[in-house]
């Protein structure tokens, strides 16, 4: 399958172009390194894209739509229906992601990966739907393996078909009401974590809500013991399909050389599945933001990960990578526009 | 004077104006506040301009420039003929201001309010220079009250014109050499705080030269003991030219009801005497960012105030605020171009 192909593929970004970066970036007519992170990001943005100059040349956000089979044990605050109501609404360009793909110059689209309705035909829809929503990972696989590596397979694709067209930044985005119970489940079966630990209010849970959402997750992680030394097993078995298509994504992105910016805690999700498979994948994710959702930060602790933006989001759907888009495409006008030392005349400091 | 009459006149943004965007907010497609800063800068840009649809009108970055006579102390790693260079820099399109500028879409204007060597007359450039050069802090007032009043006077010119060509957002920016010590010198005398809790490396001391950074703000206070009652005549005694061009900056756009985007560490000292001058002038600022720069966490802590973004950057010129505009304008782009849940046929939830 391409997956694995893109998988094998994924090597760490090279010493050599970093210090190339870095060289040209302490050329310019600032304290060294006084741009942080807007430095960071060019200098890994040049090495992924083996670039002296690098180009953002185009940027997509794919939002991943899936359903939810654990949605029956009242995980959520909202009813399953809102997904395809969401996804309609993206269709129609208002919803969040719509906005602020608009403000960072970015295409959107939505991919139905198992959505539990299926949608009519319409521009910005990508059909590839897996299966008609997953199961409930209380009491049995979310999915199958061959479904989880079929979902993966999809990202893969988006990410292959987006640099044919010119897309060198790719972003990941969720649909999918429930999916803050998979995503848990993954974090607490592959950092590991203790459930608690990594599960949090969701769009909205009450304390009560909240334990027992934590206990639908401990009894799905009893249920796969076992599953959690292999990441696509574990996806299968506490997952859901939007999480493989952004894991694919994840991998594809970097097998093809672009960035890829990893939006909150769904998306965190499948990017974890995707530094399980191959850790090199790394040097290619950007983490956007850290969510309100608790779990996220320890996440970040946890793999010695730091997010670009602690801006309070917890919408999904993509739209704390569509902001740190601007900020990483910030970064690379920057290596590129600012004039050097040598043409201000000045002799460098510190 | 004009600045008096603009610090007077401001008053808190009204609750009735944050209520109204704070009901349109809960009304868009999404989970109530899941867009979290961006949704508290829209509210309070909406009631900022008292608009049930605020829009961004125009955006202006201004880039204050002064010289500092206690970098005969030897508290800068630079010499302080960089900060007409630098401005040269400015005027020529390729300095870190000039491209992040770029990104957000603001013009950039850069005024000569105490350089120490004038420059001739140039596109981009204002020529409002109050004094060439401040006297040297620690051993004499950085300028007389009359200079310092002439300062905050400029700044509030400046607010007051781009409201009139329309400019509705504007930045704070500074460049001059050694200014990170009056800098500390305000924080110390005006939260009040230590000099050692507020005083930093600046563009990269080492660690004797910082002790000796500290031992100057600390010489400097206690002549100038007595004058951290009032703002404007610590201002006079501590600061610089660029800081009271900023504070100015803060006044005239409260006062004309733009919203004003504070940059690092120089720009909130600025921010600072203005918020003592009138404490209703907070409602109008947005605190673009956390700098490196030691003292900077302190002021944020002290004042309990937030800065939007956290990159580690520490250059000044107005690059944060720049980066933070494009933050701001997401937040009123969400709020103007979503859809409501009646739009989208879903009942609320959470």
């Amino acid at each position: 399958m391409e997956w694995k192909v893109a998988a094998d593929r994924i090597r760490p970004v090279s010493q050599r172009w970093l210090d190339t970066a870095w060289q040209r970036l302490d050329d310019l007519t600032k304290p060294r390194r006084s741009l942080g992170l807007l430095e960071e990001l060019a200098a890994r943005y040049a090495a992924i894209r083996e670039e002296a100059s690098p180009r953002i040349t185009g940027k997509a956000v794919f939002v991943f739509a899936g359903d939810h089979g654990v949605v029956d044990e009242g995980v959520s605050a909202y009813p399953p229906e809102v997904t395809a109501l969401m996804v309609n609404t993206f269709l129609a360009g208002g919803a969040g992601i719509n906005v602020l793909a608009r403000c960072a110059g970015a295409e959107v689209h939505v991919v139905d990966i198992g959505m539990a309705t299926p949608l009519p035909d319409a521009p910005g829809l990508i059909q590839r739907c897996v299966r008609r929503g997953t199961g409930n990972l209380r009491r049995e696989p979310a999915m199958s393996r061959e479904e989880a590596e079929q979902g993966i397979e999809v990202g893969v694709e988006m990410a292959r078909t987006a640099r044919e067209r010119g897309v060198s930044v790719v972003a990941t985005g969720d649909m999918g009401i429930g999916n803050t119970t998979p995503s848990s489940a993954l974090f607490a079966a592959l950092l590991p974590a203790a459930p608690r630990e990594v599960t949090g209010r969701g769009t909205g849970l009450q304390d009560e809500a909240l334990n027992h959402k934590v206990g639908v997750i401990e009894a799905a992680l009893e249920r796969a013991s076992g599953e959690s030394n292999d990441p696509v097993s574990a996806l299968a078995a506490l997952g859901g399909l939007e999480i493989a298509g952004i894991c694919g994504l994840c991998l594809g992105g970097a097998a093809h050389r672009m960035a890829v910016m990893v939006d909150g805690f769904i998306s965190s999700a499948g990017a974890l599945i995707a530094m399980r498979i191959n850790p090199a994948v790394a040097d290619y994710l950007v983490f956007s933001h850290c969510s309100v959702e608790k779990g996220h930060r320890v996440f970040f602790e946890r793999e010695g990960l730091r997010p670009v933006l602690d801006l309070d989001m917890r919408l999904g759907e993509g739209t704390g990578a569509a902001v740190a888009m601007q900020i990483l495409e910030d970064g690379v006008r920057v290596y590129n526009e600012m004039s050097t030392f040598a043409d201000a005349g000045i002799t460098p400091g510190a």
